[in-house]
């Protein structure tokens, strides 16, 4: 008998009808001989819904408060998936995140999992029910009080789970097929894989593609979970994240020098004009960055013009942390010695993923080529072991993946089928 | 310093303004130098809105699941409460049932507090909070589980706190301005009363008074705790709920003879017709009646015939039990060898509530004949030590109490203002 961690997200369960859809779903799984336990995200737009109310209430959000507001969301789901599950004639029960033993740090809004204590899963399950949890959730045992794991949260409660109790494989329902070579909505022509590396996962998470969260990634990858990404609304294989390393002998993958394109038009990029080309001059720079908690992704400094003796640095964050840095910088400014700043939020960032890059040559010189024949100009460069990354306008990314997507023989012959919304 | 338990209903904090508008007046309480402890009700109509859904997902409602489900209500309510008082610079901690130390047993629905152990209410006062507690929810200890403490579920929470704390008094706020003489929605000229004592209320409550819910009068009651029914609209001064034992000395309370009229809709008739006049017949009727856990409340047996050696035996219980009744004694027609069932649910009951009915006389006959000058038939009576109810035709049980009113002299120079809705 095997064991199946599930993951349903708001999307999957956003009214009566879906939530029907998923129990049956669920009952399948286990009338097929399996244990199965399944992490579910608040229905829909509730977690909008109740951040509204706390907006209206009072602009000032207490951390402790809004987890306990926010969490409330997760209970009625689950206790709702739980009874359809039941009214189809199984056994089912829910737990919170305290329940299921999700123990995290104090952190509201942001909680770390510092240890899961499936106890009364583990019961549940050797009594033959299928065991539902809160995602998103936690319980702190430092402050006794109920924490949020942040964004990614149910993906990573239902990872969490599947390295716990050694589940088989975990399960991610959403609202796309799978992990696409491009985002659909960009790349008419991408295509659905089958299987990805989690280390490409990982790169392409970080590199904006939206279908699983990076943090709930890492988690699988650090714990050896293999990850399933499935559609809640078709019965399509999906793709299956995996980690070479841990196959079983034989069964040996040859994997493709690009796993996918992936856009991300979040970031911001700042450039420090004029800055004196002495040692440290970077140093310093980044440090006032980094004191802001911003989130430096590239960074391009200039050739010094020998003349003057300045140089211009220029990096990119995401747009939330674009603001606070540019003010860090600006406060700074008789300190650092530079001559101005420069914000530019109309950049898009493409980037080029693949395990195979690693032994492969020529990749970036094809890129390259691909993009001028496209006529986009190239505004920064970066690269990682398995990723190349450049920025260009924002008003021109999406034609840039779509020729880079054609250029590495990615385009499938069909066009992707593309659902609206997202879960948590 | 004191300790003021208040308990807001759902229509209290029915939207953010209203939350925004209680939260002040805890935040008034608290600057006027009271520790203030807060039971909340779910906003509005949540509770239906939840139940709703369930009955979408399925007609079968697991017992576990739906206390699940109905118990996040109130932490919504309650975490946009303590952060709508933070927003006005107070601190305010927001407490679920378990944590608060609501000790229940495990019946889902209705479960009965066992014990109150408010151990992180004190530390939390101690520190110099304010200290919101959801209403309506336990835990039980047995099976590890959430629970609800079903009808009149807040208030009871609210006076269970008031005991385990030992507070000053239980203000329970609603959308009326306290108890009065008779529903101000039936009898106009109703008046508040400023005072009543706890018998007197549990009479009233019992007899379909529904301003306070019966279960929280004798929890406040065997625990002596002082409720005060206020308003959460206006500052009136609403009326004071106490033990005239437990009076301070030298502070004697005239009672009135009469504190009020009630009326209750909520009953049926059910009377076994040609029942064999024997003794233990009456026995055997009420042991099947009370198998079905009907609530049987008054009871008329005619005279027997003696020509037929056959008696009539009717008795009321509330509309909800009437049909499960009828069915037990449909189901024992033989052995119990009686002739036909009658059930009538056009039936009003009419109670006169007064502490000092216990020595004052002509109360019974005062009030027969204040219904034959209005022209209404009585179908049965009952009395208790403070109480004489009678049954009459459902449409003309309020023009009774209009009568009774006015013949006891209760009523006010003014007309009572009538608001609408009522909580949890």
């Amino acid at each position: 008998m095997s064991l199946i961690v599930q993951k349903y997200g708001g999307s999957s369960v956003a009214d009566a009808e879906s939530i029907k859809r998923v129990a049956k779903r669920i009952v399948e799984t286990r009338k097929a001989g399996n244990d199965v336990v399944v992490a579910v995200s608040a229905m829909g737009d509730t977690t909008d819904e109740l951040l509204d109310l706390a907006n209206e209430v009072t602009p000032i959000h207490a951390p402790r408060e809004l987890d306990m507001l926010l969490s409330s969301g997760e209970r009625i789901s689950m206790a709702l998936l739980a009874m359809a599950i039941k009214g189809l004639g199984h056994d089912a029960r829910s737990f919170t995140g305290s329940q299921a033993g999700m123990i995290t740090d104090a952190t509201h809004g942001a909680a770390r999992i510092v240890e899961v204590t499936p106890v009364r899963l583990r019961e549940a399950l050797d009594e033959g029910a299928i065991v539902i949890v809160a995602g998103f959730q936690g319980f702190s045992r430092e402050s006794r009080d109920i924490t949020t794991l942040g964004r990614g949260g149910s993906d990573t409660t239902a990872v969490a789970l599947a390295a716990a109790l050694d589940a088989d494989v975990c399960e991610i329902y959403t609202d796309v097929d799978g992990v696409f070579t491009s985002d659909p909505r960009v790349v008419k022509k991408a295509r659905k894989l089958d299987r990805i590396t989690s280390e490409e996962m990982l790169e392409l998470a970080s590199s904006g593609a939206k279908v699983l969260h990076i943090r709930a990634v890492e988690y699988a990858r650090r714990h050896g979970v293999t990850l399933h990404v499935r559609s809640s609304f078709n019965n399509s294989e999906g793709t299956v994240v995996y980690d070479p390393e841990r196959l079983p002998e034989g069964e040996a993958v040859e994997e493709s020098v690009i796993a996918g394109v992936a856009v991300d038009l979040g970031q911001v990029k700042v450039t420090v004009v004029g800055v004196p080309d002495v040692p440290g001059a970077a140093a310093k720079i980044f440090k006032i960055v980094a004191n802001t908690n911003a989130n430096v992704d590239m960074i391009v400094q200039n050739v010094s013009a020998a003349a003057t003796g300045r140089t211009d640095i220029s990096f990119t964050v995401p747009k939330s942390d674009g603001e606070r840095a540019l003010k860090a910088l600006s406060d700074a400014k008789e300190t650092l010695g530079f001559e101005s700043l420069q914000y530019d939020d109309q950049i898009g960032k493409l980037s080029l993923v693949g395990a195979a890059m690693r032994s492969a040559t020529g990749i970036s010189a094809k890129l390259f080529e691909a993009l001028y024949e496209a006529g986009i100009n190239i505004e920064m460069i970066s690269t990682s072991e398995i990723r190349i990354s450049v920025v260009t306008r924002a008003d021109s990314v999406n034609d840039a993946a779509v020729a880079v997507h054609r250029a590495f023989d990615l385009d499938g012959d069909t066009e992707a089928v593309v659902y609206a919304g997202t879960g948590r």
